[in-house]
């Protein structure tokens, strides 16, 4: 580690100009939440593995900010080289270089790397100090990297029809028809989700997610699509083809970016006069009429996630800053979807209740506990031999078994939550091989997990006990339970959006002054990303940005966590849909939640008394269907406990 | 009417610059929300009496521009040379100007009459079309309206500290160190409600409202008071000098903020070297050394309030906008305040309930209705004689008499909305004599009405029924009831703002496809206004910007409103205080409400199938504390009524 901090120095100062500071962040060159081994450079660089961060290294510091999900790890995993940055406890980023580095100072980033909008805000903070955000012409990470892993070469998988529910034809359609009335003539698309909605192909460069390493850039009359062509398969060459896409190597988008910014852009198959807009070939200046000219012929970005690099070859006043439609287009799943989506997560439900079977019995058996029915202090059975030991992560590999033995299963959505007693109450708990916990009796035991099946991506999470949990776990856990049962149950008018609905979730847990801080909901990808925007159920301002509309899909998982004690969290998938309303006042037409994730809440962990009749009608009704659901999808034994998992509780 | 266009057409034309259009808007040189009979200038030139529109008179046209509130009472009220422009469905004012003025059009405004805020994004909106926002140095209407009444000599009266809790002194103390911090040198107040809140005085220049039409300027040592000073008894006139504040005519704002602005201001008490940086004389340019000299020598305005021709008088770059320390100063009420309003409340809920044994006599006496308590069709007996008629004035009038009748009455607080069947369903109602509805023994009465006392203002909404009330209105009442409850009752941490408690009061609606088109709640004053700042609980964005604090004052009033049938709104008046907790998650404190207001909700309106025990618990435990705290008040026929409308209920 102190090598490659000394071999980045050494680069830095070479580098024209000396470079004062280098970012390294978590980020790829799509803005990507999960990324592929070869691009965690900050990982390499810092040590720290979480999935959030960023790097700072000076010519006599290295400094690693991240936010308050990883504290605890990141103060384990980073040398006495490296100082915590705690977001939300420390300055940010852009405020402590200004504040620390020197007037006129240099500060090295891979603009690949960066998002425009976070290098503008960037800019204007380095302005106060005549800082400058230098483009580095290659990674300087990567210079250093010697054993950095090699690009694989991962096949493009087109996702049929049956699964995609909208043809390519159609969804270019919609897209083009956003372009006029935005009136630009391209878009470039730089997150990897949307290539992969909008070109219906699948693939596996970023590890749970789905996705291909790609670009896509969408003119009135082309498609392009920049991949490592190696990826591709004469079959998909010729569904690429079939469907009017072009694709060219994922390293010319650089050079394709610039001709479309001067009106070069064309396809290989057809003659230039094909383009629109022939006569406009150079756009150089920024006058008003270039600028009036301009306006009815902008290429779109999105700034949160379009990269500096590609934003930098074109001129300013061409450009049109606006989130990219494909966001919301990716978030209304169609009728398909909503099927393969219901369908996945039956399959995955029957997983989740094979696994609490499997994992009752075992409890039962190596460390003689009560079980998941039964109320009672476990016996601490003395174990039969080491081999018998039950950790976080045997226990979630086992769970990753059931879910593989399922149609359609592709993999996990994300790495798998496992956590005993205390580590539930990490709340982006990983458990790690060599140092996790054993399971205990005697503690409650979280797992929140999902998987990518073709016609669908899952997340649930359940919090379960198998001895005698407290009465204090016990009010906490049904406070948890009233929060996930009033917003499962709101119903509200068109133009809602998550910002409001959040507070649905803690009102049962502010009644004892308990809270939980992280978000109530996110989005979920049809065989794509697990968190998927671009709504959100949350108390953070941008869910106020998009109101919820019908045919999205959300989650709903409030907790509570105490720090060295437990964690709570549940949470279901639910679809918003149309709610069948008495009356519609203001014509606005109101919404309700479809719950479409199917696994029983433990009666233990319920305090009956704290209830109301209308929360313990839905539990019963949501049990009763849960048995119905999933009863094909389990065996004799599994069925017999599920049917006592699921029986009506009365107050 | 006609005339009155003719006359302010003549004087556009002859104006200099000629003007292309006037703008005449309901405000006062305050912003104040109810204005005194002289400052009526957009009734009188439009006709239309509503609190809240805007009037737009060109060469040739005349548009009124109001809100959902007021767009029946306005087309009733507009003659056909006035258009109604619907706020939310039609252009905004400064949108349509820029669209349909001629370029280069001069607008006309009184700049005493429209705020730095508005202003400056109407000069925005013009911009466009090189338009110009002109200042007249007259307002235009007061010179064609001949009967405009004369200015009333209404006493300054002082606020005593058994009322107000808080000395001058100490509230000027607290003002001073919040310009310390704001880097101010001054403040400018503008708003009737914080100038007597911050003077400790009161007076009768604006209906309802008990306040004085006055100037504020506080600066490090001294603190203005702009007031006719004919108001002033010598009594006041040494409660003023005793308390270090200069009364100075209220025309004499102008001139001293030109002062201010130059720092020439100074006490005519006071040796000219008091004030402080006194060789700052001279403030003129606006390079960046003066910048940043001044930044640390500003005049605090508020943006909102301030109008535009004070503003006006200083440079930009000496002026603080932001919102002014007194909204949340004045909002978080002292524990004398507190126990006023308590007080107050209780006088003003025997008053209500005294109202409700009378209505219910005469309902039952004139017009043969069962009444309060039973549940059955009027027998619609035929009336005595027409002098038995009971109207929506003639009833407010007996509601107003029950509250002259209690200890410390000034008056009512905004005019009492008295509404049967569908004006019940016009959501700002104001009976008028002349038209007003009979009372119907088989309709929805719905009374929205406070008071002004000498220790607390108050605001008090309930609706009934004397006959038997529909099934749907009943269900529709409970909905109201739950949700009026449900905000009640909720607990939250500090930092929450009303814009996040808002749903709470809707989501029992929602669940049937209901809703209302106003705010859940506003502040209210300590014998000040009944609508009171900074914060509010409403859909609306700017609820976000303050979040509720313990000890502010809250009203909880939703309501259903079906037009044309008949409307429904519960409201009690609410304290923040801090909530008692068993945790206290995040050590944010977590905070609640106490209700204290005191009349009974009808039980016969109440669908008790739809109640949850905790809110029958709620409504009982409501009801039995009325009674203890009401007895005093009543006689025993009254107190025998109250008993049998505040049984216990049972589901």
């Amino acid at each position: 580690m102190a090598e490659t901090l000394a071999a980045l120095r050494s680069l830095m100062a070479s580098h024209s100009p000396p470079l004062h500071a280098l970012v390294v962040p978590s980020e790829d060159y799509h803005q990507s939440e999960y990324v592929s081994a070869r691009d965690k450079r900050r990982e390499f660089v810092s040590g720290f593995t979480g999935s959030a961060g960023l790097a700072l290294v000076t010519m006599n510091e290295a400094r690693l900010w991240t936010d308050g999900r990883y504290f605890l790890q990141a103060t384990q995993q980073l040398s006495d080289q490296w100082k915590l940055m705690r977001i939300g406890e420390d300055p940010a980023v852009d405020i402590w270089m200004a504040d620390n580095l020197p007037k006129d100072a240099a500060i090295g980033i891979d603009p690949w790397c960066i998002s425009v909008d976070t290098a503008q805000k960037w800019e204007h903070t380095f302005a106060k100090k005549q800082q400058k955000l230098v483009q580095t012409s290659t990674n300087l990470v990567d210079e250093v990297w010697k054993n950095r892993p090699a690009a694989k070469i991962n096949p493009v998988i087109v996702q049929p029809l049956e699964f995609a529910g909208r043809s390519v034809a159609n969804k270019l359609k919609d897209l083009r028809e956003k372009l006029i009335q935005e009136k630009a003539r391209a878009i470039i698309i730089t997150t990897l989700d949307e290539v992969a909605w909008l070109y219906n192909v699948r693939g596996s460069d970023v590890s749970y997610c789905p996705v291909v390493h790609a670009f896509a850039i969408v003119t009135s009359v082309s498609a392009f699509f920049y991949v490592d062509k190696r990826k591709l398969s004469s079959e998909v060459h010729s569904y690429l083809e079939e469907n009017g896409i072009e694709a060219r190597d994922y390293g010319a988008v650089s050079s394709d970016v610039v001709l479309l910014a001067s009106n070069q852009l064309t396809l290989s198959s057809s003659p230039k006069d094909m383009e629109i807009n022939p006569s406009e070939t150079s756009i150089t200046g920024n006058d008003t009429n270039e600028a009036e000219k301009n306006s009815h012929n902008l290429i779109w970005i999105d700034p949160g996630s379009c990269c500096f690099s590609l934003y930098s070859k074109m001129n300013a006043d061409q450009v049109l800053f606006q989130q990219s439609p494909l966001a919301l287009a990716k978030a209304l799943k169609n009728p398909v979807e909503l099927d393969g989506l219901k369908k996945a997560h039956i399959r995955d439900g029957a997983a989740v209740v094979q696994y609490l079977v499997w994992l009752d019995k075992q409890m039962q058996e190596i460390y003689g506990a009560y079980g998941y029915f039964m109320e009672s202090e476990s016996m601490n059975k003395k174990k039969d031999s080491e081999t018998m030991k039950l950790t976080e992560v045997s226990a979630s590999d086992k769970l990753e078994e059931f879910r593989a033995s399922k149609e359609h299963f592709r993999g996990l959505s994300f790495p798998t939550i496992s956590s005993v007693g205390p580590n539930a109450a990490v709340i982006h708990y990983s458990p790690d091989a060599k140092t996790c916990l054993e399971l205990d009796p005697n503690s409650i035991y979280l797992f929140d997990s999902g998987a990518q099946y073709i016609d669908g991506t899952t997340d649930i999470t359940r919090t379960v006990h198998f001895g005698k949990p407290s009465a204090h776990e016990k009010a906490c856990y049904t406070a948890v339970l009233k929060g996930h049962i009033s917003l499962g149950n709101a119903r509200f008018p068109n133009g809602t959006n998550g910002h409001a609905l959040d507070i649905l979730a803690r009102i049962p847990l502010w009644k004892d002054g308990l809270d939980y801080r992280h978000g109530t909901g996110h989005g979920i990808g049809s065989y794509l990303n697990v968190h998927e925007g671009p709504h959100l159920i949350s108390f953070r301002p941008h869910a106020r940005n998009v109101p919820l509309q019908a045919s999205m899909t959300v989650t709903d998982e409030p907790g509570y966590y105490e720090d060295g004690n437990f964690g709570i969290r549940l949470e279901n998938v639910l679809i918003v849909k149309e709610a069948d309303t008495k009356f519609n006042f203001g014509d606005k037409g109101y919404l309700s939640f479809e719950h479409i994730t199917w696994a029983p809440y433990q009666r233990k962990l319920i305090d009956l008394n704290l209830l109301m009749p209308e929360e313990i009608s839905w539990l019963n009704a949501y049990h009763s269907t849960c048995r119905e659901i999933l009863a094909p999808y389990l065996d004799e034994s599994e069925m017999a406990w599920l049917k006592k998992a699921t029986e009506p509780i009365s107050a």
